[in-house]
């Protein structure tokens, strides 16, 4: 493991202590074990990608000069607020999706002991990101501008989820409702400005930046993580299983995902009746037929020609803005998605 | 209908309003209506004590001085707030509880529309909070003030909720755990911190006040609010169905009562044993047997006993408070709850 993500664990179980002694509640023994259980299985076991790079960014906006550590701390309290609003975010998609399983273990809802006990946990995962803005940032220039923003950022993508939600419902009834504005949408709300603007906006604003200064940042990192989504969207039909590490169902879940609404626009009268009667059936004769087709259509090459277009398209952007401190920020992002395999 | 009310629910149309167009989040005409529904069904159905008890309160602690249009609009937007923290509150717990109705329809998760869908609908509410602050209070010197004591109560209300159903879970397995410090740690995280501090902190804010130097305040009323919900458990087994408009079914639930609690505290081993088999049983004659020994413990002579000391305790308490402001908002408070039959 490298030293930064170690430290970085390290801050992880001195925030989880501090939950655990909160003054602000009267735990009993019970219920402070089960926060602790509850934490250890959801927040720390991903890949921790997103909490990290609030550490990586904020070290690149201080042009490598080495940071103390009360700096490193303080960065990694805010990534592990991403964290945990991503747990939160998983812990209650997966109530919605129904889904079994997560990081490799069973969602947490699906655990006999807990079922729907899981909504109020999501709840209470939430409620753990002021406390730990509050216990560390309270009384600094930035703390309400940090309030602001994670505020923000689960408004948008709440309702990113919301239509999703409600788009496959829709798409449901009616396969020519996925659009690519659409899928563009939903990406952004859903996905991008917490995985990628969020990070980013943290480190800005530890370092004494103003986020209205930074439009162009915050759109950059939108069509970066809009670029994520597509791969993601790629892989869930054409990457390797034991390299993504799961199966996907998109086809068989009814997604809006960027290969069935390319395969919509692609596609001849012909085609469309075929989608319209085989997407979004579990059977695997009908996923054969959807995954046939989008050969046919060849969306690989269609996938390879739209990332060399992002990748040229997101340079050209970062290599437009002022700050070679920030042009670095957002390359060091970059480099870590493109052409990634999982 | 009062004037105070039917201006109180024309500043919910101007809110709903907003968030309908707030430019955060792109909007289809789609979404737009599931929220407008979703609000609709969902925030102004309740009797809206909580959020016109902010307008009732700043308005004492302004000694009677008449209010601007914009002060009654800023704590009706503040009392609009609360609604809206019951509403995503009612929302989750109805699907946790695994309810029917509520408010006299059905449970929003329960029309066959929304189903799972509720959960984010849920969050879509509780993220709405921040958005009226932001858009109100933003630039005002108590807006960091209200954005801690929301996310400081909401926070203490999941942490109660949380005790509540880990408690229920382990009652099921024994009864005795059920005690009257843990009742009161429920109700005193669960309902009192929301219900009755939060309309009167939110005022106070409002009227410049520090919080900090109001820790009497908040005491006398998580003390209150622990007396209402001893009333609440005393009426859901001895009001009138007709007068408190539902029929109660804590016995049946298996629910952390005060009744049960105290008749488990004044029992002898033959009675305790009679509820250890009939408490949280579904068959109308376990039922009538628990009632029967509520009856037989004189449980209605031991609330009026309750009832009084509590008053008598209440009154002296706030009368030792240095502001007769302050005293009238907390008598106004207590005087709307003192015997209610419903």
């Amino acid at each position: 493991m490298s030293d930064l993500k170690s430290k970085f664990l390290e801050v992880y179980s001195a925030l989880k202590s501090e939950l655990l002694h909160d003054p602000a509640f009267e735990f009993t023994d019970v219920s402070r074990q089960w926060v602790e259980r509850m934490l250890d299985y959801n927040v720390p076991g991903g890949k921790l990608n997103r909490g990290l790079s609030v550490i990586d960014s904020y070290q690149l906006l201080k042009d490598g000069k080495e940071l103390t550590d009360e700096e490193i701390f303080l960065a990694s309290a805010l990534g592990w607020c991403i964290e945990w609003l991503q747990a939160y975010f998983l812990v209650l998609d997966d109530i919605m999706d129904n889904s079994q399983t997560r990081r490799g273990q069973p969602c947490w809802y699906r655990l006999p002991k807990v079922g729907m006990i899981a909504v109020n946990d999501g709840i209470v995962l939430r409620n753990h990101i002021p406390r730990i803005l509050k216990k560390h940032f309270r009384g600094k220039p930035c703390y309400v501008d940090l309030l602001d923003l994670f505020n923000e950022v689960e408004f948008q993508t709440a309702c990113g989820q919301m239509i999703d939600l409600i788009t496959t419902l829709e798409g449901e009834k009616d396969l020519s409702k996925y659009s690519i504005p659409l899928h563009h949408r939903i990406v952004q709300y859903k996905t991008a400005y917490y995985s990628f603007y969020l990070p980013v906006a943290c480190a800005l604003l530890m370092a004494g930046e103003n986020l209205e200064n930074h439009i162009d940042v915050k759109n950059v990192l939108i069509e970066m993580g809009t670029y994520f989504q597509v791969q993601d969207d790629y892989l869930d039909c054409f990457g390797h299983p034991d390299v993504i590490g799961k199966i996907g169902t998109d086809i068989e879940d009814y997604k809006c995902s960027w290969l069935v609404v390319k395969a919509m626009e692609l596609s001849n009268e012909e085609q469309k009746k075929l989608l319209h009667e085989n997407y979004g059936k579990e059977d695997p004769t009908s996923v054969a037929k959807v995954k046939e087709l989008y050969n046919t259509l060849n969306l690989q090459g269609v996938f390879e020609e739209y990332e060399s277009k992002s990748y040229e398209k997101l340079i050209s952007s970062i290599e437009a803005h002022p700050s070679k401190a920030v042009q670095a920020v957002l390359k060091s992002f970059l480099a870590k998605i493109y052409k990634r395999q999982k």
